[in-house]
């Protein structure tokens, strides 16, 4: 049961009206996005993003920064060229200039991180006035991993055997009785019924939610960067790399700058680049002689070695 | 166990400690605030609320505003009255001059609301990287409400009887299995135990957790005048009460005109001040005459009826 | 001459082009604003707005507000009721669901007030890269007004004759000798040349700039409200004024609530609800049994009486 | 004549006043920022910062991650260990929980690029209230630059003999001119005297203002990384290098980790950072084959070369 469909089509239906009418519009339009509007790119076992509208294209970035610098863009010879100028001298405004809402469906736990990327327009389902549906994230067995040993927010092997299906177990019992006594307390079979702001509050963070979020290309490329990341929480991760997968068809030269000066580059302290101009120069530069801790020539060393 | 103890002090010898030991500064300070410092003023059954730090006062307002308006400040005569001026007529600037912070314990659905209001700095106590506490929100008796009737997203009567405690035991009963099994997945007895960021899925949204906000004061206005609202749910309302009571202390003039200006006022429609306008000419106007809808003239009755 | 043109094309024959050219999208299309898109509208002597990018429009606010509330909304018979609650009830989140980028050409003290409201997206001409065009605002000879003299911020009555003409002269003059300074001290004709960065500083306030603004409808709502209001200085009016035509256009169910409930409502605080209340009751009320201060009692008349 | 001295007293004897009155305060005090509350420090010929309130020290970006990270903190072993893993790896909400207000005096073309970064707040002597000074800005001579000629934003030799005189001349004459006339035009001396909001206009961008600018600590470095860099304008450079000053005694553990990490350190792209492998390895890497355009493997190039 979809909580936006009005009336008496299945959402496979709705999304095929949507995508029936084209219309005439004298804006920018990005074609490799008209493919992706509406469609549901699925993540995780009942989540989605799906591209709702878009505002601009790659060339709306060059045209916005040439308003900035006027003439003076005329040495920089290729719209290619500006955008990666632009990204590599941390200009923002240009990528301000587009802007993306999606619709996505999202375990509420990873609602809770997304939500801090404050630089966006947020509307989510509420269950305040309307009621959740039955659906909780439940982990693929690949992802179903301890906790690290030697990292505090990180994770380590996979469980398998007896304690993987325990856990397996647990959540899904939970989940399912939290959504039945949620029901129970909104019932008003022979009673009055629990207010739904107050019943919500049974159901465990694996439950899922949605909302529609709107944002720039600048803050989205931020919000990538983070949860794209390797470090990031494989949940939070995989809706990222789902919107890479729009971005790189949206936005193309400006998502080849991104994957080039952000997503693949890194940042080196003073300290470090120290160590690069001594290693440069031949000496032999070790954790002890390089100034940093341990935490940090580990980073370092990470960011050198083959992956 | 306080997640912030670094040692073997208690909470309140923590707080005793740093109430204990007063610094000189050139700063301007509000001994209204001071008084309120540290201490943990209690809302909802676990939760608090506690000032941790604060910037400025209502001089300071006057201050910036003066900077803005110069010598063009000189007819209104006193400070209180430049501070209810600058409310009446929406300049917001001078009051970002001040700011709080806060450290509130809160339960998540809660907390999924107030951080809806972006203009804010928040520091959240990280299940990812640490265990959460044992402690649920469970309503009072006299806060069991039905949901409302004839209001979706409203409160009706209060449960009782049997209707209650059925509720409040599934409550109870829920969490505590939860919590049970929170523990049992992140036990590495005998076993690997589960990831900390996989296993929080499991706990439900009445769960506490904690976080440090930080807010101008102007922006917290604008949350105290949604959620100290009687619209809003109770239990943030609770904690935006116990703000004001702070806030009063902190800039007495500035929480005057706010009470005056904000929470006490109320915004009328064109339409509506058209039909003020009529009826004080002795016109006599209904729904039906006034141009509003049905439930615009419900509100508008609700504001001119004596509550 | 035109920052914007990359080749030899006039401004019209650009947008021209631009409008010649419809792309079929799946976006939702807004046909009030689509006959808008790329014109210019001018505002003042020689500044403009045109509408350069949009996204949604009023089914676009509903869509959203129907994530938002789910099936809880089906008791708001139809849009304009439901965009009508949400603008009363203060809902930010639908309306920041859609946005405009507009294309602004502006004298720089006008910019300066404009930039203020920070929640939007700016890339200005930059006058460190390029130089500025010959182009100052100077006032019609209706709006060269005299400051008020019961009020600090305000203007009086409309200069005349000689005094009028001086104002004029000197604005012109001044405006011309300090551009042909800024044009000789960037000449590199037998010398160097002053970097444009620096040359800037001698060009007085009246100067034209450009940008291209972005801003989602909650916060342009906001803008308006302030700056096409009667206490707004003439000259920032005069562009909201300008995109008050386009909204309306654009969102006309949103556009009409706006009206209805900032543009043409008033803010009423305690003290005025009170005195309302006790008007309406029969009693005699003046400002000295009123709580009010002059200034209020002046101001809440004149919210009453017919304009 | 100062704008904010409400009465006889100079601005010396305001400032020795406000230092002269230590309060107790049970709030964290940074003794290192006590020493400069209120003290102006020059910035180019007649502006100046000062620091009007603080919040917060390095103790409560530490304080602020201990909430988030619970016990997860303790394998980092000390304050400043914590507060450089923290920037490190962009943790950006403990850094936000310290604020400062300051005063700053600059010409209007230095606010303008000034007030682009959004996230602060900002109350600016109103030049529609109120009556500016006669103090502009003329560069010292060592600063008269002349425009870069590989370079469009930027500077290159520095002007000398005659065309440094005549520019000077030109500077210093035409804001002597435009000052005369906005007081002319002001004048109700025999007439009614232009609008002060109009008259400004008539004032060049080298003309001071000032305001009240509040910023959280990762806001402000993220303004210092860019305005402290050697591209950013000299005039607003000068005024991020006196904050820069005051933030070392304020934060001194945060300060040095962001001269390692953001001031003294360097972003690699992909390309770069394979192109730093490949030459660890021994290979001998060229712009040719380095897969770079001729700018990036300039920038690439300064990055390792000695300065």
């Amino acid at each position: 049961m979809n909580a936006m469909s009005d009336d008496a089509k299945t959402p496979e239906e709705e999304i095929a009206a949507l995508r029936a009418d084209p219309q005439p519009t004298l804006r920018a339009t990005a074609p490799g996005m008209e493919q992706h509007l509406y469609l549901e790119k699925p993540v995780l076992d009942h989540g989605h993003i799906r591209v709702i509208d878009y505002m601009g294209d790659d060339a709306a970035i060059v045209q916005a920064a040439r308003v900035s610098y006027g003439k003076g863009t005329k040495s920089v010879q290729n719209d290619e060229g500006l955008i990666r100028y632009l990204m590599r001298h941390w200009h923002s405004t240009p990528f301000e200039m587009c802007e993306v809402k999606l619709h996505v469906k999202l375990p509420v736990f990873v609602a809770r991180q997304w939500i801090r990327h404050r630089t966006a327009n947020v509307n989510e389902y509420s269950a305040r006035y309307s009621i959740l549906d039955r659906e909780f994230y439940i982990p693929a067995p690949e992802h179903l991993a301890a906790q690290s040993s030697v990292n505090n927010q990180g994770r380590g092997e996979v469980l398998t055997g007896e304690e993987a299906d325990r856990v397996l177990r647990l959540l899904r019992d939970d989940a399912t009785r939290a959504y039945d006594h949620y029901e129970d307390m909104l019932s008003t079979d022979g009673q009055q019924g629990l207010a739904r702001e107050l019943a919500r509050m049974n159901l465990p963070a694996n439950i899922y939610t949605q909302w529609y979020w709107k944002v720039d290309l600048h803050n989205l490329f931020h919000f990538l960067r983070l949860r794209a990341d390797a470090h990031a929480q494989y949940e939070i991760r995989a809706y990222a790399e789902a919107i890479c997968e729009v971005v790189k068809d949206w936005v193309p030269l400006a998502y080849r700058a991104f994957e080039d000066y952000r997503l693949g580059g890194a940042q080196l302290s003073a300290k470090a680049l120290d160590c690069v101009k001594r290693m440069l120069a031949g000496e032999e530069v070790t954790q002890e002689n390089s100034g940093m801790s341990k935490g940090e020539w580990r980073e370092f060393m990470g960011v050198f070695l083959p992956k």
